[in-house]
């Protein structure tokens, strides 16, 4: 389909609003077993983020399509609406503003530069950003058992470096006092452009890209109902487990 | 309108969503101007609590009418949909379950009672509580400067009591780990049966009483534009300043 008959979709669909299937701290927790197939998660969006029902991977969606970077970092595409989530955040993208790069930039300008971009840090925002990488870093998690709390996962995670690459980035910004909801900060998911490999992002260098921003004014949150959520004692500090985690 | 048509029309809108016009940690840092009429609000529920702008009495929806108790004490409808509030919680009102209390409890056991009927401390909750009470205290503030955080204001608030008095009481619980975004624990206004009067409830000894409870399973939270929300920084301890602030 071309670009433009794409984002003509997309606006007409897009109403600003970012979707969790769940809160983040549910996952932080350990339970990664929530079984919402993607073919609700779409209900709610064509662009996002996310993992897989036992920690299997991590999701990324662009387009409408959906990826799963395997625990090899190697990604692909999957086209079985059944298959399950305990967490994705996703969105109708439609950016309310465009920017680009052409320098190289350390991974804590490229951070800085991406916060300069967004008009207030208590809003959301999705990001999709496109080009060429000096140097770019993900994790992609191994399967789990269910009830293994995020941050001992993170420990042993597999890690992977690419030089010199084109690829594109998906995710979204989450003000620190949503932290029990979604990650906070700027969390981003990367894969190849030619859809190979990625992974959650640790580190990168862009070197030349471009950055559409939207930005989310509403947030939809739906509360599991499995029986672990609804058991669960939520105690743990979420915002530092996270810290942890997710860097 | 008779109540089986009132609750038909309920069913018909009800889809289980609690809506926030804002996150209530704006409010616990003094932001008392959002400007958002109650022409919006209604959008999106019929029942539930509030505020108004800067902070002027508390704010009670039932059966798709609006409340204004003043610092006096003294209730009003309010017909007017374009006055304003900065915080209001609201949904399309379908109890769940219904249950009723025959017997004089304390507060304590009364809260107690209330959290046995929630099937999970992990989902939302609203409750319309009916019937007669032995007492009931509130307490309504008075119309504040913008800013002034609103546990200061909670110092001098005017409370009230009532003794053997009819009423309704409407609200919600939210978990813990949302405490940034709604009041947490069970929160209630109350209303006495004659529509003269009431407030935020403080305390309360029932004696004979109908509880309606709804279980929410979807949150929808809609950021403030205005540049006082956009521009704050967000580092108040909001957990302990609304323990404070609503008890």
């Amino acid at each position: 389909m071309e670009r433009t008959t794409l984002r003509r979709i997309r606006q007409r669909k897009a109403d600003n609003k970012i979707y969790l299937c769940a809160p983040v701290n549910a996952l932080v927790e350990g339970i990664y077993e929530q079984n919402i197939p993607f073919s609700e998660i779409k209900k709610h969006g064509d662009f996002g983020l996310g993992t897989f029902n036992d920690l299997d991977g991590e999701m990324m969606m662009f387009d409408g399509l959906i990826y799963r970077i395997g625990s090899d970092g190697k990604a692909n595409q999957i086209t079985d609406d059944e298959i399950c989530t305990p967490f994705s955040c996703v969105t109708f993208f439609q950016p309310s503003s465009e920017d680009e790069l052409a320098k190289e930039l350390s991974y804590e300008e490229f951070l800085n530069w991406l916060k300069e971009l967004m008009p207030s840090p208590n809003l959301f925002y999705a990001f999709r950003i496109e080009g060429e990488f000096e140097y770019v870093k993900t994790r992609s998690v191994p399967k789990q058992e269910n009830y293994r709390p995020l941050v001992e996962v993170a420990k042993e995670q597999p890690t992977f470096e690419f030089n010199n690459v084109k690829g594109t980035m998906a995710g979204f910004y989450t003000a620190a006092y949503m932290s029990s909801l979604s990650v906070p900060g700027v969390h981003l998911h990367f894969i190849t452009e030619d859809l190979t490999s990625g992974g959650h992002l640790l580190e990168c260098r862009p070197r030349k890209v471009n950055v559409e921003l939207q930005y989310l004014y509403t947030l939809e949150l739906s509360l599991p109902s499995n029986l672990d959520y609804l058991t669960w004692d939520f105690q743990r500090d979420i915002g530092k487990d996270l810290d942890k985690a997710e860097k």
